[in-house]
């Protein structure tokens, strides 16, 4: 099917655009009360996740409501652990809880092996078709994945922390098992981009979040060669890499044969320019504090996020997630101006 | 009183040194099985803030048992909001809590005005004279305060945070306001800071714990135009500022008037050492991690660390407070290596 606004797509390729494609990182739900609504109808988080039909609606309802340039599928990065045999809950308030992890060789052995990934993460799969179908060509679909040092982090430490004390002891204390298991979630999470590309996924994107707690050369070690990996093996598709805080490993990411880098609002567009030249688009990178300000305060640091690109190979993102309690309202403030930006 | 090991303070200043010192953040307390016989006594954390001879005593425990060489005082950055009328609660394992927080003009206007440092803040500055007076000249003794924007965070948001953001929040929606709060903050810190220095306090440090959350740009407004301030009023002191995270806003730290930074374990000593030159002593910045490895992979770490200083203005530390679960005999391989190293 003939895409109507592939914008998106264009400014991942560096092709011709009109003007900047716009979407937010946790459009899917979060701050939309009609995806609370939905949400209020089911027993969980994972619930809404794990029924096609539903994750399909609130994958398209920022769509209709916020009137985004692509869709993101409503989803969530620990699907991969779980189909990798271990599985989690989602805390109300709290955050994900796994009760198994992985420090050692013997829990290792515990995990799934050559998992049928297709028939594992079906649900995430069938939202996608579902999605594709009703979007009926109107934006791209975005699929996505957790980059395997963030899903590690989840896999070893079992919740999330400030610190991930327990995953980066690992690295110093079992640096082999530490690989394997970062080589495994690679494995599946490639198969795993690659079904959703036949699933009708667009584009894809790889959220590294806690890249900002390695340091330069662990993070080399232990986070981008993973990285290399699957984007190397999907890269006949647009991709974004997001590794958040990853600031000091800027030039590496630049070398990696993706067609886009996320950047978060701590990251200098300027000098990311410099780095990648043309040879890649960049997506972001607006503070999402921004959206808590006054309609001016919104447009002013937007038109100034705007007006400091040199390129136009430029998706226009939020440098993080968009938080919980921003009112949708402030967001179209955000959206309509980067439309009506003339280029 | 003469000092018998005034490495650290030679270090600071640039003097000729015969070996690098080394002390570590958090070594006051935490680790030690020393430090929790002493709290369990107590009803809590604050107690032995506030109680001078047990904050002494805990401030020398490390320097007895670990052999570090320097001291510093135990204490917490959230006394300063405290001596300004903003009470908080440390609760176990969950943290600091504030009952009022400062979001308006209103809660702005209830904070205490020209408040008496010395005598809101008599405990410390108890504890100083009693500890400089037991070191008896072993190692020399540092004071400390949280920088302006990590002490704003809290009086804003009332309790720590994975993204501040209702901190982040009042910059873009009444950034008059916090500039006020800022000053008010930092006003009293080169007061309290002033008052360490007189009851004993060798050399100060700085920690803006949460440096790395704000852009460069606001960072440079909301931070460092603060941190500064406080700099310039103690420009005759040895004094560290650990901006953690601030790896965005190093080219700005190099200009800092004080003597030393503090580098966490994301940013580059070489880096950093380019852009101070021989102008400034270098902090840190092992991996807090590190000291999970057996004893050899602590050896190798460290001396890589070590290898890697191209001028002798260093001051060994890890790149983060030590972890709580860290034993405490790894600690000492660790400064074994550093004072055996040969410079």
């Amino acid at each position: 099917m003939e895409l109507k606004n592939d914008l998106f797509l264009r400014a991942h390729r560096g092709e011709p655009i009109e003007r900047y494609p716009v979407w937010l990182m946790r459009q899917a739900g979060r701050i939309l009360p009609e995806y609370r609504a939905v949400r209020s109808k089911l027993s969980g988080f994972k619930e809404l996740v794990e029924t096609p039909e539903y994750a399909a609606e609130v994958t398209i309802q920022p769509v209709d409501l916020l009137d985004v340039d692509a869709a993101i599928i409503f989803s969530d990065i620990l699907v991969v652990p779980e189909a990798m045999g271990l599985p989690y809950e989602m805390i109300e308030h709290k955050g994900p809880w796994f009760e198994k992890t992985i420090r050692s060789e013997e829990q290792l052995n515990l995990l799934d092996q050559n998992i049928n990934v297709e028939e594992r993460l079906a649900y995430v799969l069938e939202a996608l078709k579902i999605t594709k179908r009703e979007l009926n060509g109107r934006v791209p679909l975005i699929g996505f994945a957790g980059a395997p040092w963030t899903i590690f982090c989840y896999m070893v430490e079992g919740r999330g922390s400030k610190t991930f004390s327990e995953s980066r002891k690992l690295l110093y204390t079992n640096p082999v098992l530490a690989h394997e298991l970062l080589s495994r979630i690679t494995d599946v999470t490639i198969q795993y981009l690659k079904s959703q590309l036949v699933a009708g996924a667009d584009a894809l994107q790889l959220f590294d979040s806690w890249a900002g707690i390695l340091g330069k050369e662990q993070y080399t070690e232990f986070g981008l060669k993973y990285i290399a990996k699957i984007v190397d093996s999907l890269s006949e598709a647009p991709l974004t890499v997001f590794s958040k805080g990853a600031i000091a490993s800027l030039q590496d990411l630049a070398h990696l044969n993706c067609t886009t880098l996320g950047l978060d609002w701590n990251m200098s567009i300027s000098e990311t320019r410099q780095l990648v030249g043309e040879s890649k688009t960049l997506q972001g990178n607006l503070d999402p504090c921004v959206l808590y300000g006054s309609d001016v305060v919104i447009e002013k640091e937007t038109i100034k996020l705007l007006n400091s690109f040199e390129s136009r190979r430029h998706i226009v993102n939020l440098g993080h997630g968009v938080y919980p309690d921003i009112d949708p309202k402030k967001v179209k403030v955000f959206i309509k101006t980067v439309k009506n930006y003339e280029i």
